[in-house]
């Protein structure tokens, strides 16, 4: 095709926005990069897309080379597409973000390479536009968690609600009602109340519960709507 | 950079997705394709990237180019990536839509190439994955509309309370209570309505209002929400 070869062809990178929750604080996970430019400096997760693998494949290869892990949420977020944003060459950025239960997958996790886990509130300067990419990242994960069930991802299968609270209190970095909460979590019909609690030191230990996926989309046929306000 | 060296570099195409809305429908602007594959079939308005020029700004030529307009509301859709989405060469799609006030640029829009405005719910067959597209466009333009006053730029700056409803109604794919509808807009307190009627064949006419921006903002300051549900 002569109309097709006329154009550029352009470097296509992938980079995944890891984000994890533990002890009241979302977190994110980020590796040092090991080649220049910008050598030893945090960055995201990323490599370049092959022309024989979709973005949406390569964005899994490249969390499941991070972390070892597979089928947990992963969601294309944004192409960033300045023309200036990598020095080395005109490189695009299609990036994806991902929820991870750390609990459950710590060992995995902390087998791997030059990766750490930071507090959202404490990103280091990252390479090129990668703090901006983060702050999308949060903002889109605010309205997602305000509107479907994904901070359940976040969490271990079976969590008390007072850690169901910490966790929104962390996405949408403000505290909330308890009560209020309480009664909001109970209206949307959507979790099972376990007969078994979890002990903490020098309390009496809160009931756990797990998410219920068939509760879930009942509901939603039934015209509840899922929506947890900040 | 031997680094960079080793990887595939891949066609990028930027599409257009162009909504208009007029007589109570919402619509998009198609053009006819002038080249293989898939000549003469309907298709959303694109082009290739360029090495020397960011996505948005390509977004912004293509649109200008096709309708002559410049700063219209335009904004990143979704990055389409699956490897055989273009038989002739793997092309990753990145796409744009755009809002547009059919009747003030009506004589900007009509002097272009082949093209078309289809009512979205009378689609024609497009192109490769472009209905597609489409689609997650529209879903796209249901959230904006029901969170922002982006429904405005599809309307000329004057227009009145039944035009506004059949908009949303367009927009959502749903009927709406005018009462509920007008009484709803009223408490945004975002409106100026005007001394001014817009006359229609046998009736008394229709008072004109007028989206302020100002009040907008004063508005999201003191703590109100802009949201219009379906």
């Amino acid at each position: 095709m002569t109309l097709y070869n006329e154009y550029d062809r352009l470097l296509v990178a992938v980079d995944c926005i890891i984000f994890g929750f533990h002890g009241d604080q979302l977190k994110l996970l980020l590796i040092k990069r090991d080649f220049e430019p910008e050598k030893g400096k945090w960055s995201l997760m990323g490599g370049f897309a092959k022309k024989s693998e979709s973005l949406d494949d390569a964005a899994s290869r490249i969390l499941m080379s991070l972390t070892g892990l597979q089928e947990v949420f992963l969601e294309q977020l944004y192409c960033f597409n300045q023309v200036d944003r990598d020095p080395v060459e005109r490189t695009i950025s299609v990036t994806y973000y991902s929820l991870i239960n750390i609990e459950d997958h710590d060992e995995e996790l902390s087998k791997q390479h030059d990766a750490s886990w930071f507090d959202l509130g404490e990103m280091p300067d990252l390479i090129f536009d990668h703090n901006e990419i983060v702050d999308r990242a949060h903002q889109r994960l605010k309205y997602k968690a305000e509107h479907y069930p994904v901070g359940f991802e976040l969490l271990p299968p079976k969590f008390t609600m007072p850690e169901l609270q910490s966790l929104y209190e962390a996405i949408f970095e403000t505290e909330m009602d308890k009560r209020n909460f309480i009664k909001r979590i109970d209206s949307l019909g959507i979790l099972v109340k376990l007969n078994e609690k979890k002990r903490t030191t020098g309390k009496k230990g809160a009931f756990l519960y797990q998410f219920d996926e068939d509760k879930y989309k009942q509901q939603m046929k039934t015209g509840n709507k899922f929506q947890i306000k900040p």
